[in-house]
């Protein structure tokens, strides 16, 4: 899951429903383990007793929100954003400004398949409505690999 | 100095007179410093005698293009295109895939001004016609700063 | 916990042991997420059913043993250390070469006390003699924080 | 060159003085690119004409000291010291801390010499006595491979 550090009201409930919806599939919410988005997915996904890591761009880990089960520090600034990508099967992302941009650049360089909730219209994006259809279109695409 | 691997002629071409450009300038050229558009602007600041720097994605210097003076290793993977930006006080971008993209968005990430040679049509890229003009105006926005 | 991915047999003992008394203790065991030391104490801290966590220096999560259950990937080769480092809030120390003198080094670069078992003789490593031993004494130090 | 930031006058005399044989010798010096050792054999080199490098732990290259002709910065914080290892041929270790002794540790990791000075008494560091001869023995034990 990626997506911005401050998004909109309507980008957030979008956010904690994906949230919801992964932990309910079983699978595990990786993000950037911060503010916005990512916290409101996180948030959705312990609502359904989920499991959350987040991938920090700081030395210390108290940094992540209070929803992330594995905060994992890196040191490494906004280059943490490969780190997220790298340890995602699959993307959703959801609004986003350029640090979104560069995980669904990073995405498609390491061959992720990416579906966008009123992200960027890049090729290699696919456009979804819903966080329901999002989460139901990342699991199949795992299930095909 | 940003683009892709395994570009058109056309954008080698550019690539070439972007690199000659830079040097004429008195400026550095810094680029990923493999083969494509990095290579053939390395080998046009070069015939200009101009500086060439390559932030290489291995951990072994040797895989710099012979255009390349200061190659630097990195062993960061693609993870080191957030370093190629950050050593740019301003990007040229030509060509490009996914790769090309993520620079574009580090560069907006870390706030440098980004001159687009048939590249990604993202908003904050500045589309410019010629080699010519996209160093003259990337000189010209390192001036105001 | 840090050390050496070929160790000898009695240092695979030590960790195995390691990995048990931190799972029995609670704590969370982060680790390089690989062979060797890394392995035997994933397995241990499994056998008590404790949660392991591995920092991988490649860019595929299915690197890590077994016994991983959050692997983590960097993509950063051997930098990937300090992110072990990092991610840890005490460090055990068991045999170990060169990696795992940058890791010793790296703990006191970031603060974190360390215990060794059979490992280097640097100023600031509190040498111990069982399994048993570092543990407890790793536990107390964070208590003391 | 690696070595600390905070020595004590006499370890900066000598890190002048290599400075000044590797710019000599028509070498390269490749260092953290700070204060300390860092700056006082990148001043040595210049004094003598030669080539400077500083890979900087932050993000911004103006933190370089004055006589650093190639900044590079990576945002890697303590971490980019696996990287001023990775670029150096051979190294040579002048008194230093924690931080030195991570960058001797990567240097065999990385399979560098290590001539020292006045530093860690590590197996793998050849122990020298005068920046000439620590200089002259990197540059033999290079043309030995």
């Amino acid at each position: 899951m990626i997506g911005g550090a401050d998004p909109e009201e309507v980008f957030l409930v979008k956010a904690y429903e994906v949230g919801r919806h992964i932990a309910k599939q079983g699978a595990v919410l990786v993000c950037g383990g911060l503010s916005g988005v990512m916290e409101a997915a996180a948030r959705g996904a312990k609502k359904e007793g989920g499991l959350t890591i987040g991938i920090l761009p700081g030395e210390v880990i108290k940094a992540a929100n209070p929803f992330i089960d594995i905060p994992i520090a890196t040191g490494l600034g906004f280059t943490r954003n490969a780190l997220v990508v790298m340890n995602a099967d699959v993307l959703i992302a959801i609004d986003g400004s350029y640090g979104t941009l560069s995980e669904i650049a990073y995405g498609r360089v390491h061959e992720r398949p990416i579906f966008g909730l009123g992200t960027w219209d890049i090729p290699g994006v696919i456009q979804v409505e819903t966080a329901e259809e999002a989460v139901r279109l990342a699991i199949k695409s795992l299930r095909k690999r």
